[in-house]
């Protein structure tokens, strides 16, 4: 079972401060890009995997998808998710995703699996991708964001100045060293899994996805006026993908 | 066109005498993983992008290719290559790879094209893609190596000491300013295109490839042995790709 940190009071009282909570879907940078993987929802079944406050279900729900089955693992989560939602068509459940497993009557039924930063904090995810390909309608997608691995790699990273060149840049090591990095981020010792981007992909691969969209974020010029987006292009922090079932 | 760096006489010269110059394919430690990509040979009519003295030309002859169409830019490579080869069914040919045209009854010819650590000196890739995708047969692969975009993104980047870990790392920056790299490699002034893993995939898929392998190349235990290889395990130096023609 993974961390359950969005219920670490002191966590989740500084991650609600963080302007990308108060602000909902449209003040993360990344949504755009993210949003223009994702298909035509009216009609459709939606996955919505570490829904967080259901900015996305109720999203979803206001672009045509006819229902939506949201899971978090934090009950602080779930409780603010269900008192911003008044649609009985999304359903909140409490899940582990580690071994999250989809009751019978979900099989093939989902048009749009979404997960954003989630997955890194999983230790189970060709199971969990297993799952997914099962859930999903043949053809229909996975759409995901992750911190990018080059984020992840080192622990508690930041940037430090290259003496012999004099320019800032990110201390990167341990990038092939798969597993478990505690980092300090609002509170002390969250626990993420790192993994390689080629493990990431493979993993899709092996889970009979094919690969529809591979996205390192970075910001545009008007994102760029906002400081300190412009370390973004010394190294990337998200990763978008999207891949399809195979039919 | 891109810098022809292998007929600079000191490059040259001094690329001969790397032990991956002397031993052949089977002292490139990269190259067990990328043969595991190349599909069963016999009788297949391939292609040979950068071939250098063309070891890959002759192995693939040796695995029952019936024939191989071998490019490079460079004088001193396809001499070499000449020299080393006995075989009628090896054309080597000279070629710039940022304006190759394939003649007309090359199209829809070739079982595999193939490109070793060649494609991050050329300009254009796009173009290369379409027309590598207008010579495979349908259903076909191209199979290709480049130097990782995590170790071309920092100009001329050597391993420092980050003071605060004690940790050594690999200083990254300028990850997401795609263009021109000028490193000192064995001469001064090499000329290298960075490009982000995101660019190499989306320019494939937008090429109407499919992705099939994706590998971050990392040593064995075995090659662990020798010194330098550990430093692979802090961040990858080659990136090993497949990417199949859709039917």
């Amino acid at each position: 079972m993974s961390q359950n940190i969005y219920d670490d009071a002191g966590f989740f009282s500084e991650y609600m401060a963080l302007d990308r909570s108060i602000g909902g879907l449209e003040s993360a940078l990344e949504w755009p890009r993210l949003r223009s993987f994702i298909p035509d929802l009216r009609g459709a079944r939606v996955l919505d995997l570490g829904c967080g406050d259901g900015r996305f279900s109720r999203w979803a729900r206001s672009n045509g998808a006819a229902a939506v089955d949201a899971f978090d693992l934090s009950n602080n989560m779930l409780d603010r998710a269900r008192s911003m939602t008044n649609d009985d068509k999304i359903v909140y459940r409490r899940a582990d995703l580690d071994t999250l497993q989809l009751e019978r009557g979900e099989e093939h039924g989902y048009d749009l699996v979404f997960s954003s930063l989630t997955f890194h904090y999983l230790v189970n995810l060709p199971e969990l991708f297993a799952e997914i390909h099962k859930a999903l309608k043949p053809g229909c997608s996975l759409v995901f964001s992750i911190e990018h691995p080059i984020f992840t790699a080192s622990s508690n990273a930041r940037f430090i100045t290259d003496a012999l060149s004099g320019r800032d840049c990110w201390p990167l090591n341990d990038y092939q060293k798969e597993g478990l990095r505690v980092t300090d981020w609002l509170a002390e010792g969250v626990r993420k899994q790192h993994r390689t981007s080629a493990t990431y992909i493979n993993t899709l691969l092996n889970a009979n996805f094919e690969l529809k969209h591979f996205d390192e974020w970075l910001p545009t010029a008007e994102d760029l006026e906002t400081s300190p987006w412009h370390r973004v292009l010394d190294r990337p922090i998200f990763l978008l993908m999207s891949a399809r079932k195979r039919v």
